[in-house]
């Protein structure tokens, strides 16, 4: 892990541009405080970090407001990393196959499977890295993004204690059977008139999820809409799993 | 609204019994603050005030932590009121066919219209003898117990600003049409594995709530396990549109 740069935000937060083994990466630490060390939010997107950042700055500062620091790291294929030939060809078949009304599932099966396989191992050394910065010790937790990422990494990292989903995804049925699995607490947003997604599969994927203790909290409007006080919620979801 | 009865809570809080046109009632008003008046929380519940008594002054209190007073009057047929013998048979009916499989709908109809018609016009005398009070302004609020009842009030009612509902209940098809005509604030809750109430119907009712800012909090658990948490998104939601 190469930390690249240094800046502090309004509020404190001290914002470190990091690459990990090439691959850019941000992580955020709240104003130094009483606790000699931190829980940490892993911070999902959906790829692309530099338009993404201003929405993650949100993010981290209000982790940072419960007192936790946050991580993310660019997706395979996105952002300033070398495109993937194969994801660019299923990423325009899938959107073709959308214009047209056609069936998604192979399709998303082609673009999210491998994504997954190339992104989970990339986060876990994330973690290993930053786990091992002095003042962050964990508990981790996992809040939206790519869905099929976050429950993958909530599967199989023991380091990870809860998790935050995002439902406005395409989820292939092999990770929403991998989700059966689950174990960890989970809060799982939906927009209820996300234009792009099919509301009953989400709330079949929330249905089939694992976990004895899930949320599901759904709000009027569309993918982009999600109210202030939805973010607040999960917020609060974190402090309950995270403290 | 003759005043039958005064005590002090723990915190601070002031319980007072009521009769109102006979009718019994309770009062929570929370502990002299610098405000002159303070906002107003209807406290539903499914009949039966003395059964229901811990639960309610529970929510009372938590009301009164948001700086709220709230009321709640006894139901057409329960408690201490004259048993009402189409309702009885009503509901001994409605027992018959949830243990034999047979359809709901004309039961529910016999059981929820008749309540709702009598019940509605008695809780705004209510609002209008509590508002009358010396410290208690509004807006209004109405939370949980009879979703029948609550979306019934929440339309006719002008005075009541915000509505949270408790999905676990028998809703007519009439009350479903009606609840298109919502436009206050909705913040509804739902048990996923709730035993006795059809989730499917639960949630096509919420997408029928014509409201243009309606939330859904759904959690594990049948139907009394609603989380502690859920509970203080309601007192959360109630801050958002009272103050």
């Amino acid at each position: 892990m190469d930390f690249t740069d240094l800046s502090h935000l309004d509020d404190g937060v001290v914002e470190r541009r990091f690459t990990l083994d090439g691959i850019p990466g941000l992580l955020w630490t709240p104003p130094a405080s009483a606790d000699a060390s931190v829980p940490l939010i892993l911070l999902g997107h959906p790829g692309g970090l530099e338009g993404m950042h201003p929405r993650l700055v949100q993010r981290a500062q209000s982790a940072a407001r419960s007192g936790f620091a946050s991580a993310t790291l660019e997706l395979p294929g996105s952002g300033d990393r070398p495109r993937i030939p194969d994801f660019e060809a299923a990423r325009a078949d899938l959107g073709r196959a959308m214009a047209q009304g056609d069936p998604l599932d192979a399709v998303v099966d082609r673009l999210v499977l491998p994504l997954v396989e190339r992104a989970a191992p990339e986060w876990r050394s994330l973690l290993d890295d930053v786990l091992a910065l002095p003042g962050i010790r964990g508990p981790v937790g996992i809040s939206g993004g790519f869905i099929s990422i976050g429950m993958r990494l909530a599967l199989v990292e023991p380091r990870i204690v809860a998790a935050s989903l995002y439902a406005g995804s395409f989820v292939p049925a092999s990770i929403v059977e991998e989700a059966r699995r689950l174990t960890v607490p989970l809060h799982m947003l939906l927009q209820w008139d996300d234009e792009s997604h099919n509301r009953q599969e989400m709330l079949d994927l929330f249905d089939a999820l694992g976990s004895p203790e899930k949320t599901l909290l759904a709000n009027l409007g569309g993918h982009t809409g999600v109210p202030a006080h939805a973010g607040e919620d999960v917020a609060r979801f974190f402090e309950r799993h995270l403290r």
